[in-house]
C-alpha cells in the first residue's frame, strides 16, 4: 500500500518496522499495547494541508515525518512491568523519543488481559472456594465479564488490578444464552501482573429495607432468576411475522466516494476519516464547498459512575476509552451492522501482543440515508410546494464493552450540518438481588437481577478551524428585557447577548436562556449579516455527574463537571479526562487542568469540549437488551454562507414512492411508473388494498 | 359512506344535513366557518370503545349520537356578525344547542377573510396612497400576507381586525417569485366585518444607532433588496447534479392498515387518526398489543411572538392553532410530501363559507420508515452479534401559514415509543432595514430584509389512559446525595425522588436534576419492578416566553410560562390558551385557568400539556427558505412492559443492502446477491468503484 496523505493510518509494513525498531532498541521482553501513527503537529500538518487546499501539491511539498507511537510493557524477570513508549521514525527506523511512564498510573486494559483475568480466576482456589459456597446448580456454570477496577478507594495504593463481575451461564448448547439474567453476588480481583487473584469482594443482594447491608445472600442465590434469552433462536415467543421488508436501494450506487487514504467526498463535503485504538474513528480537515470547517473532530471520553452507594459499586465506573479503548473495542460492522442501502466500510490497523499486525476489518461504515423533509415552502397563492428531502452522510462505528454497546455516528447533512449522534444500547449492567425485594439503587428488571441506576457522561472533541484557524468562541444567550417605554414600551422585546470568551474556560448549559455556543472566526465578516462567520450549537443541557465533588469517582472525571470546556489548542492534547483514566484516583492532564492553564483563547487556535449525557434509571423495558437511547449534538452553520446551502438540492419527487390511493374501487390502489430525471425507468409495485385487512403485494420488479 | 366509528369524521351527507339544520333554524344571512364531528363525551364514548376493545359490539350497542358542531356568523343588515356555535343532532336534524358567542372574542380567521383583506387593501384609498408614498419601482406589484392582528394594546377596544405583512412582487412570468426578499414598511389593519382599511401603521426600517426610532425610510426602500429565489427555476445557480436516487422500496406491502374509519394497525399498535380543522390530525384511543397507552393525543396550540420591541412588532404574535387553524391549514400533501416507500393518505372534510362540505385530499400521509438500529448487541466471547433496526410508523401532516410551514408528525416505534416531532421550515419573516445597518433585533439575511428575532411556543395535549383512565402523575428526579458514612460512603450514589402529582399544577422542566414526567397507573403493578406501570418523558428544557409577564403578549399565552400542566380531565377541554386566541388580550379557558380550579388528579382522569419551543434568532442560512429546526418528544414506556417490546423484532440482515467492497482487484466491488426470509431473491445492484471517482451502476432488477 502506497500511502500518499500524512492523515493515513499505518500500513502492515510500518507496524512491522515500529515494532521492530522498539525490538531493537529495548532488548528485553516486550509486550505490545498499541502501535499507531503520530499525528503530525498541527503547525506542520496546516502547510501541508494548505498546499493540497490550493492544489500545489507536488513530490517536493515537505511533508511531516511518518511516525509511529509504540506503546508497550517492559516485562522484568520479577513479573513486573514498565510501561513506555516509543515515537518511531519510520523512514529511519529510528527511535525518536522514548517516555519512561511513571508505574503509578495504568494503561487501559488489553484483550489479552481480559483473557488472562478468565484464566486466572478458573484456577484460583479462593475464586473457585467462593464459587463452591454459592453452591451453584449443576446446570450452571461461571462466566466472568472483566471490568476495569475503578477508581482506588483515599489511601489505597494499588498494582494494576483487573476486576470481574460474575454470572452463571446455563450449561446450553447455544453459546450465546444469555448469562446476564444470572448475577453471582462476587467480584474477584486480580493483580494483573502478578496474575493472582488478591481478594474475592462479596456483594449485598439485599433491598430497601437492607440499606447498605449486604443482605441476606441465600444459600440459592439464582432460584429465583430466570432465564432472558435475546438471540432470535431462544427466545419464548415467536418473532413478529407482520414486518414487512422496506428495502433502500440506490440504483446509481452511492453519491459518495472513499479514497484508499480515507478521504470521504460527498455533496460538497470533503473530510478525511482517521482512526486511532483509543478513539476509534477521527475526522480530520472537513471542508465544505472548498472552505474549512473543523480541523479535527473525535469522541474523547465518556465514563459511566454507577449510583448504588453498597460498597464496591462505587468502583463500578468506567472510561470506555481510556480505559478500554473504542478503537479496539470496535465492532467488525459487516457482522451485524445491517445498515440499508449502499455501505462502504473502512479498516483499522491494530496490533497482538506481540506487536504484529492485525487488521480490524469494517470497523467503520459510511453511507447515506434520507431524514426526512429538509425544507419546504408551499406558496399559498399559487399552491405550487417546492420541497427537498434532507440527505445525510452516515460515518458510524459500534463499540461494545462487555454487556453495553454504544453507537457513534458522525452525521453530515446538505445544509452545512455535523451531527454527532451517539446511541446506547445493549445490556444493562446488573447484580443479584433477593427474592421478592426491590431497590433505591436501580429498578429489577429480571426475578433477581436489579439494573442499577447509573449515569454516561460523553465528551466530544471539537477542534474548530472556521474559515482558519483563529477562531474565538462566542456564548449567545437571549434575555429578558423589562417592559419599559424606552427601550421595550410594549414588552414582547428580548435581547440577544453575547460574550466571547477571552480565557480558557468551563461553561455550564443554560436552556433557559438558550445559551448558544457560537465558533466564530472575528476576521472573517458575512458580506449580507455583517456578523463574524460562525458554527454554532446548542450544549444539551444533560445531568452532569452526580457523585460527590469530594468523592474519588467525582475527581477521576473531572471534565464530567461541566458541559462546555474551551481551551488553546496544543498538540496531542486530546482527552477529556486524561491521558490514564484506568485506575485513577483523579483527572490528571484532562480539560480541566487543560483551562487551569488561563491562556487566552480569543482569536486564537481553541478547542472547544461538549460534555452531554444520560442518567440512566433503567425500566424493565431496558431488559434483556434495551432499545437505543439517542443523543444527538448538531453543529450548525451560523452566518458562514451566503443562504441556506441545501437550497440547490433537487427538489424532485421521489418516483419510486407509492400511494396506497383509493380509486373508485376503493380496494385497489393506483400505481405510479414513471420515469426518473436520469431516463431510467423506476418500476413501483402494485398494491390492493382489502378494506382493513392485510396489503398483499405483487412484486413486479421482474421477478 | 357509512360511518361505523363514533370518531369517524362528518360524511359529506353529514356536513350538508348539520348545515340545513343551522339554515332552517337561524333563518338568517348565515356565513360558516367550520362543520365538524362533535367529539363524544368521554364517559359515553368509553362504554362503546370497551365494548369494541372486549370484541362484544353489536348492532345493539348503544352509540354515542353523531353530532355535528357547526360555527358561523350570523350577518346582519348592518354588516355586523354575531358568532354562534350550533350542536346539530344528525339523526334527528334537530338543532340540540346553541351557543352565541360574546361579540368581544374572535374567532379564528377564514380563507375567505384572508381573500378579502387582500381586496379590500387593493382598493383602499388610504392603502393606495401608502403604496404610492413609497415610489416603488415599475417592475415591483404588491402582494399582502394577511396576518391575525396579536394582541390589541391595553385599552385598546377592536372590532374584528386583520393586518397585513407588505411585499414588493417582481413582475414576473412566474407568479412563484419569492415575494419576502422585498419587504414594504407598512402593515396595512383592515376592520374585517366593515371591510375597510382603517389605518396604516409604518413600519420602522432602522438599524442599532435608531432604537425603536423609525429609521430613515428612504425615497427607495427597496433599491437595496435583491431577489431570494427559491423555486428550482429562478435559482441563480444550479442545482447539485451529484445527488444519486436513493429508494425507499416495500416489495410486500406496507406492514400497516388504514381501515376506512381512519383505524390505523401497525406492529401491535392500533389507534384512530382523527380530524378537527383546528388541530388537524387527532390520534384517538392508542393501545399496543390490546393495552390502553392513550385516550387521545394531539397538537393543541402554538405561538409565535416576535422579540422586535418596535411598536407594531408587538402585535406580530400568532396562535396558529387558534388564530387559523391547522387543519384548514394543512397541505393536500400529494403535491410536496414526497415521502419515500408507500404511503397511505387521509383526506379532511372542511367546509366552504356556504357550508357546504368540501373534501381536502390527502391532508395526513401515513407511512413507515428506518430509523437505524433499534438495539444490538455483541457477545464478546462469540462475536455474534444480534441487531434490529428501528421501523417508526409516522402519522404526519403539514401546515403552511403565509410564509412559514410547521412539520408534525406520529411516529410509533417497535419498542412501545410514541414521538412527536415538529419540524420548523418556510420562510422566515422579514422586515424592511435601511442599507447597511444591522439590529439588535434580528439579523439581516438579505440586503434590506431583517428577519426578526422571534420564538416558538408549542404545546401538545397528552390525555394518558395507562391500562385504563384513572392515572398518576408523578415527577422524578435524579438527587445527588452528599458523601457520608451511613449512606454515601464513597460519594458515588445518588438517590432518585418520585412525586405524585396531586392536585392540578404547573410543573417546570428541570434538566439538572433530570426531571422525568411518568404517567403511571398507580392501581396496576408491573410484576417484575413491582412499581406501577408507566409511560415516561423527560420534558425539553426550552427557554419559555420571554416577553414580560405584564405585558399583552405574554398575557395572552399564559400557557407558555411552564413546561407541563397537570390537569383534571374535562370534555372538550382540547386548548391551551383557551379557546379563542385571536385577538385575545389574555388567555381565557386555558391550561392556567385549568389548573386554577384546584382538582384532585391523583388516580384519577387526568391529561398533561407539554410545552416547549424554540428561540429563533434567525442565521443567514435561513434564507430564502429554512432547513428544518427538529423537536422530538418521546413518550416511552416505563414499567409498562415485562421486557423490551422490540425483542421479538425479527433480527434479519437487509438482504437489498450493498457493500462498496474490496475485492483482490481494489477498483471492484462485490455484490451480495441471496435469498431473503420470504423467499423472494432480492437483486442486489452491482457497482464498479473506479479509484476515487464516480460509481456508475447497472440496474440488474430486470429492467
Amino acid at each position: 500500500m502506497v500511502h500518499n496523505h500524512p492523515l493515513d493510518q499505518l500500513s502492515g509494513d510500518e507496524v512491522r518496522a515500529a515494532r521492530q525498531a522498539v525490538l531493537n532498541a529495548r532488548k528485553a521482553h516486550v509486550l505490545f499495547r498499541n502501535i499507531y501513527s503520530v499525528e503530525p503537529a498541527k503547525a506542520e500538518l496546516i502547510k501541508f494541508l494548505n498546499a493540497e487546499h490550493a492544489g500545489t501539491l507536488s513530490p517536493e511539498t515537505p511533508r511531516p515525518p511518518r511516525r509511529a507511537r509504540v506503546q508497550y510493557d517492559v516485562v522484568y524477570d520479577d513479573r513486573s512491568h514498565e510501561y513506555m513508549e516509543s515515537i518511531i521514525d519510520i523512514a529511519t527506523g529510528k527511535e525518536a523519543d522514548l517516555r519512561r511512564v511513571d508505574r503509578g498510573v495504568q494503561q487501559s486494559l488489553t484483550v489479552d488481559e481480559f483473557r488472562e483475568f478468565n484464566n486466572v480466576c478458573i484456577e484460583s482456589d479462593m475464586f473457585k472456594q467462593a464459587i463452591k459456597d454459592l453452591n451453584l446448580d449443576e446446570k450452571f456454570e461461571v462466566a466472568i465479564d472483566p471490568w476495569p477496577y475503578g477508581g482506588p478507594d483515599v489511601g489505597e495504593v494499588t498494582p494494576r488490578y483487573t476486576q470481574g463481575l460474575c454470572f452463571a451461564k446455563l450449561r446450553h448448547e447455544n453459546p450465546d444464552t444469555n448469562h446476564y439474567a444470572f448475577p453471582l453476588p462476587i467480584i474477584p480481583v486480580m493483580d494483573t501482573y502478578k496474575k493472582e487473584i488478591i481478594r474475592i469482594d462479596r456483594l449485598a443482594t439485599g433491598g430497601t429495607e437492607d440499606g447498605l447491608a449486604s443482605g441476606t445472600v441465600g444459600e440459592k442465590v439464582l432460584e429465583h432468576c430466570r432465564p432472558a434469552e435475546y438471540v432470535p433462536e431462544l427466545l419464548d415467543r415467536p418473532v413478529r411475522n407482520d414486518l414487512k421488508p422496506l428495502n433502500v436501494l440506490q440504483p446509481e450506487g452511492p453519491s459518495f466516494t472513499v479514497g484508499d487514504d480515507s478521504l470521504v467526498e460527498w455533496q460538497k463535503w470533503r473530510f478525511r476519516v482517521g482512526f486511532t485504538p483509543r478513539e476509534c474513528a477521527v475526522l480530520h480537515d472537513v471542508h465544505y464547498d472548498g472552505r474549512s470547517v473543523l480541523y479535527r473532530l473525535s469522541l474523547s471520553e465518556m465514563t459511566v459512575p454507577y449510583g448504588d452507594p453498597r460498597p464496591p459499586f462505587h468502583r463500578k465506573q468506567a472510561f470506555d476509552f481510556g480505559d478500554a479503548g473504542a478503537g479496539r473495542a470496535a465492532n467488525n460492522l459487516a457482522l451485524g451492522c445491517d445498515c440499508l442501502g449502499v455501505i462502504k466500510y473502512i479498516d483499522a490497523m491494530l496490533v497482538d501482543s506481540e506487536g504484529n499486525p492485525s487488521l480490524s476489518k469494517n470497523v467503520v461504515c459510511v453511507h447515506e440515508q434520507d431524514n426526512g423533509i429538509g425544507w419546504k415552502h408551499t406558496n399559498f397563492r399559487t399552491n405550487r410546494a417546492v420541497v427537498a428531502r434532507s440527505r445525510e452522510l452516515v460515518v458510524q462505528f459500534i463499540i461494545t464493552l462487555a454487556n453495553y454497546e454504544y453507537i457513534f455516528a458522525f452525521k453530515f447533512d446538505q445544509a452545512g450540518g455535523i451531527t454527532v449522534e451517539t446511541r446506547a444500547t445493549g445490556i444493562v449492567s446488573v447484580v443479584n438481588i433477593d427474592p421478592g425485594k426491590v431497590s433505591p439503587y436501580g429498578n429489577v428488571v429480571s426475578p433477581g437481577a436489579l439494573a442499577q441506576n447509573h449515569q454516561h457522561i460523553f465528551a466530544v472533541r471539537i477542534d474548530p478551524a472556521i474559515d482558519g484557524h483563529a477562531n474565538t468562541i462566542v456564548t449567545e444567550e437571549s434575555l429578558p428585557i423589562p417592559m419599559n417605554p424606552k427601550t421595550n414600551p410594549f414588552g414582547n422585546g428580548y435581547e440577544v447577548v453575547g460574550r466571547a470568551v477571552t480565557k480558557s474556560s468551563a461553561i455550564h448549559a443554560s436552556p433557559f436562556t438558550n445559551l448558544t455556543v457560537k465558533m466564530t472566526n472575528p476576521n472573517k465578516i458575512n458580506p449580507i449579516s455583517q456578523r463574524p462567520v460562525a458554527y454554532k450549537f446548542i450544549p444539551s443541557p444533560s445531568q452532569l455527574i452526580l457523585a460527590d465533588p469530594e468523592s474519588i469517582v467525582a475527581k477521576r472525571a473531572a471534565f464530567a463537571h461541566h458541559h462546555i470546556w474551551v481551551t488553546k489548542y496544543k498538540d496531542h492534547e486530546l482527552f477529556a479526562a486524561g491521558e490514564f483514566t484506568n485506575q485513577s484516583q483523579k483527572e490528571v492532564g484532562g480539560v480541566a487542568d487543560a483551562v487551569a492553564r488561563n491562556d487566552t483563547v480569543e482569536n486564537e487556535d481553541v478547542v472547544v469540549w461538549n460534555v452531554f449525557g444520560l442518567t440512566h434509571n433503567p425500566r424493565v423495558e431496558d431488559w434483556p437488551v434495551m432499545p437505543v437511547e439517542i443523543h444527538q449534538l448538531h453543529l450548525r452553520p451560523a452566518d458562514f454562507f451566503d443562504r441556506n446551502p441545501a437550497l440547490d438540492v433537487p427538489a424532485n419527487k421521489n418516483l419510486s414512492s407509492v400511494e396506497v390511493g383509493r380509486d373508485t374501487d376503493e380496494t385497489c390502489c393506483h400505481t405510479d411508473v414513471t420515469t426518473n430525471g436520469s431516463g431510467l425507468v423506476q418500476a413501483a409495485p402494485t398494491t390492493h388494498l382489502q378494506g382493513t385487512g392485510s396489503i398483499p403485494m405483487t412484486d413486479v420488479n421482474g421477478q
